[in-house]
């Protein structure tokens, strides 16, 4: 049977390609959820992608994730920085994580470079723009398959 | 006529017995409110028996227990540690406040160690576990008839 | 074609004129909706009054204003202090942006005395009471006109 | 044999009802006691009420009740946010510990907020005023019976 | 008899229009001066409008106001981040303050997000420019008729 | 009937006169005894002059002083910076209490700089060497006569 | 040949007695200054009272008093906390010097606990009111004297 | 012409597979090498495989790969947290860098979760094992072709 | 004549060989008592073993010592962190002093790195069990030698 | 025409030569200043030599200067560490500025390692006495011919 | 067959008797090499007596000591408070190690009182001189042969 | 005999004039070396230019400077702020030391601001480029010649 991914993404990225395209990119979530479903078909995972503004959803996701996927990815954007209940969420759940950042959160403000949610998870990947999220869905793949 | 307390509870609770037991144990949230709702019975209190991931929806329950309660037992777990918006919440109201947690939360990572809500609150229970929410609602039960 | 200001008010401030009125006032939040309506009247200008306890509710109205209105004015109250969501949804618009709030928070707690929203706003008014809301919607029609 | 537990009361509480009852309450250490043990006879519970301003007296009595008690709770005032010492003894027994404290510390001052002690017991119990006392006995008892 | 208001600007603020415009504007202390007689006129108050660079003038000036004003708009510019004295001297008055910044000192260097001034006035209005003294003159006025 | 006044001194101030002159100078506490109740007599004041390396005995003669004199000095030497316990024995008590320093404490380590106690005493003198015990009975005197 | 002392008081003193009687009392300065002149005739000394809100006004006297005078009193009030320019002037001289408050520094807001002065002066008195400043003029009798 | 690229590994990574497995697995430095040239023939990328305890003899190569590589792979161990003179080596090349770690160091102790090296890389894998330098050598492929 | 040696243990040392031997081992603190005597032997010393759980009374040993001893070595336990009492007794006295530490406190929490009596003493020894007494032992016979 | 440098002293720098010529040597301002002007001859700069314990009037220097003069060399003294209003007029100035300091301020005290000054400076120089100011000189004249 | 121990010395050791005899002693790193390699004979230990001024010299010995001796014996000097690197190289051997430093660093500048390396040791000796190393070379045979 | 100086450049200075010209300018180290020796030649000194980015080799420069020349200028770039090996040969060198920059390291990154190498050199000149290097040999040799 299929693998099936979550892929969940946190406040603002939705405007993703139309704000700040010096710090983002012109890229927009849609067109990265398009590459990321091509990216999980060359690995025969179905992605289910999603984004929310609201931090309580984010945690349901999360939640539901582990009964319905074989793993997730998150970009939680500003509640990376600030949400413990997003990180006792993954705690709590025993599948593969990976966290993503399409910027270097090192390169700007210093409340940008703590993250609750990396104690969590099984690894990190930033800076590399939407490609991130290819990587994070072959590295996924790797992870589960070993 | 009868006395009614709300217990808020907040994120990730709903796994409760199902997540790291090794912390938070084996007793699922619905016996849990079992548990709470015979000893209301006991102390002739209805309980209201609420849970949400929501931040929003807390402060909601919160404003609401006002009106419709005569007291509020509130474990906030994950948001303990990080809602301003929660505590106002609890400043604003005026009937008797118990913060409860189930683990001894000062024998967990530096970042749980401090609660926003412990100073909007009559008194503060943790480390017992579900029985906990007994001792809570006891002592809830001792203020509104004191 | 007339102007239209989004004002956002964040957490508890529908308790106004009920809570803590020490600190807060008298004056109710619908009071403010209607000095602020007739002020509008007074710059030509549509207000569109809101009011949410949720921290994603609050990003969402943010990432609207931006396609329909003309500036926005904003009270996050517990949020001031936490949220660098809604500062990241600040960042990403680009119409004229006031922080209001009621009482001098300089007066108040440490924790009241850092606005993650101010670095992300033309102006911030703090102080003055209901009367701060006139302030914010003759200063933002001053800057939409100039 | 009948159980017995030891509770151990620290610096300046010797004092109570004749010292800041605005904080405190008006019950003396004597009425507390009396609580204490109609509360020990309803759960079967011999208590054995101690106080001392001396650290190293505390120590002695917390060293003691290992070998004479089945539980033990403390209030250790002053020392609780200054002593390793008393919080090195507690580590060292293997009996139920429960740490009480008759007003919420988290409301009074910063350097109230911060217990050594409490890393070393089962659980905490504060803001309950003498109440809390029996609510320890409760709790304590219960954890010996489970 | 007509109102007086005493408005006192700190060290470098001659130099308005003539230094860092990115920051400060053009406008030089000159013309706001003017505006602000201008506004003054429409409130029926008479302005009296200072600078100096000196500590000691400044806390001379707001002794003095106390007698022979009905109120004090400050602008303490460098002096706003370290003078303990200016912060007395305007706790010692009891008629209205209001702490007015030409720009939006949050979105400056860290050591300018702190003021010692702000606890000792009424409100705070940051970041309008040249406007933001004749907001300070209308809200001060309010506060007077208030 | 005369007046009472307890002078209570801490750890190592038997050792005066003997132990580093270059900090405390070369007169013991046995000769500021001496002197003390000579200045005693001058206000017409009995002086119990006691010394003790224990914590406990200080909070003791505190909690006895507030029954048996009408005021209190005290020097509590290295527990200034460290003791709780004595800051609420001291803040139990409603007599007038002067804290004296025979060094200036300001010019020491950072560790002495801070005094737990002076936030609970009526006024504080250090760096007069043995003068300043005169300086306090003087001082106590002035206090208990007005 | 008479001795002379110096007595340099600093911001907003001159109000004393006028402005926040809670905390200063409601002695002038003037009444202090006749009171301390009083002073100094029973111990054969001239006093020069002197008061500026000018910190380098005081940096000036400070280094005269050395040429003219035999001893030096100060109170810097709000520049305590924050004149390393007072403390270099005090440093340099080699006269006795003692700091004196009114209030009890160590009971009022945390930036009034540190004073960079106190490890340029001989001694601290504080607490004491107006009758700090006879208590000044005594000791500094007594160091000249020994 | 075919594409270089420097992957340089600092202090103990020669000890991969037998220090400490727990945390760093059991695949040695040189299967990781052997993996990596593997990856990158794939890549059609050259792959210069370096390791060195010295601080110094980084900086050297980090210099020197910019004038004989394409690209660079950092993986600076235990210099990662303590060298400004790495991260400056890093600052002043042009061609693309990737920072990268084998465990997740923010699951490890505090010291270790501060990177000098971050803000001076375009991205930062890590917590994914030997796998993480395949990652790496992907995506520097891509960046050099993009 | 005989040297003398005092060896001062402080509070819950009494307890060795029970209590935590993961941490400090199974040897009681009387076969430590008998190891010192031995080992004073084979150095011409005479050992007077003490313990108490009280800070006063170490303080007391310690004035002692320099009327009766040749040498000191203390592990003062929890007092190690927290006392300054101690730190000053033991800076009083001027014959050579060890401060002794059965385990290796850099390995443990956070609040047991810092040593207010290391400042005291000439040196320091810790991690080696009960064979650090013996190291003290000869190391302070070397010292007295030399 | 020839060039013109302004030399701004700070407090106490009247007293060179006069107090603790251990720190400050034993050359007195005078003759620093009649130093400078040679040096300003060999450069065929005139020299205008000032000092004040006055921080306003310093400011009214640095705003005299870049009308005025060529450049501006400073030596706050005591301003250097505490003064945001001097910063700010330096700031304000687009001529060259050289900071400079007598001794090595980085061998004294902690609060004189922080300079307000030398974000607002071309260059600093500290450490080589009276002699610094001819090297400023030098330098000055250097930047200023470049 | 004999046993070997490393004994490692960091930079500038090998000036020892050189720099700074109010510090370090007046003994030479050769002398130390002598006295340490007598004391090995004593205990049939076999020393390999090594210094460097290279970080990455110290790892290499490190890692080598692991495959060649029984024991390591370190003193890092001024890269005990700065080396992860060392630290980590400690971290993976597992033959006994321990840290002897010359003075006692509790009595120097701040800096010094934090090892990195403490937390990787089995002891830490500091204070004794030469005769440390003497000390520690007991201390390691007493471990290898336990 | 003519004097010898020792000019040691720290990591990545050979890369000057290369990298980051905005920051360092475009003149590069070869040039550099040139200017110093001409500037060497007038004062009649030999200068030993050296380079590495090896910190111990740094540390062995330092200690044959002390036999081998008349003094010590030290660029030590990054190591500046990270070297406590360097900081401490330069403590145990007794010829004079000048620390050099040529940027304003306090208009750079926070971390930059802070140097360990300041508190063991004569003095410390910054910000003016290659033209520093000139003004330190002309400043050595003035403090060598007097």
């Amino acid at each position: 049977m299929q693998k099936i991914i979550y892929i969940v993404n946190g406040p603002n990225l939705n405007l993703l390609g139309k704000r700040e395209p010096g710090i983002y990119g012109d890229t927009t979530l849609e067109e990265i959820a398009e590459m990321s479903k091509n990216a999980g078909k060359q690995n025969e995972i179905n992605i289910n992608f999603l984004q929310s503004n609201d931090e309580g959803k984010i945690v349901d996701w999360i939640q539901e994730s582990v009964i319905k996927s074989n793993g997730l990815i998150i970009n939680a954007a500003g509640y990376t920085h600030t949400s413990i209940a997003i990180m006792d969420a993954l705690l709590s759940i025993k599948i593969p994580i990976i966290e993503v950042h399409l910027s270097n959160i090192y390169k700007r403000e210093d409340f940008r470079h703590h993250s609750y949610l990396s104690r969590a998870v099984n690894g990190v990947i930033c800076g590399f723009g939407p490609y991130g999220y290819i990587m994070s869905i072959n590295a996924i793949s790797n992870i589960i398959d070993n």
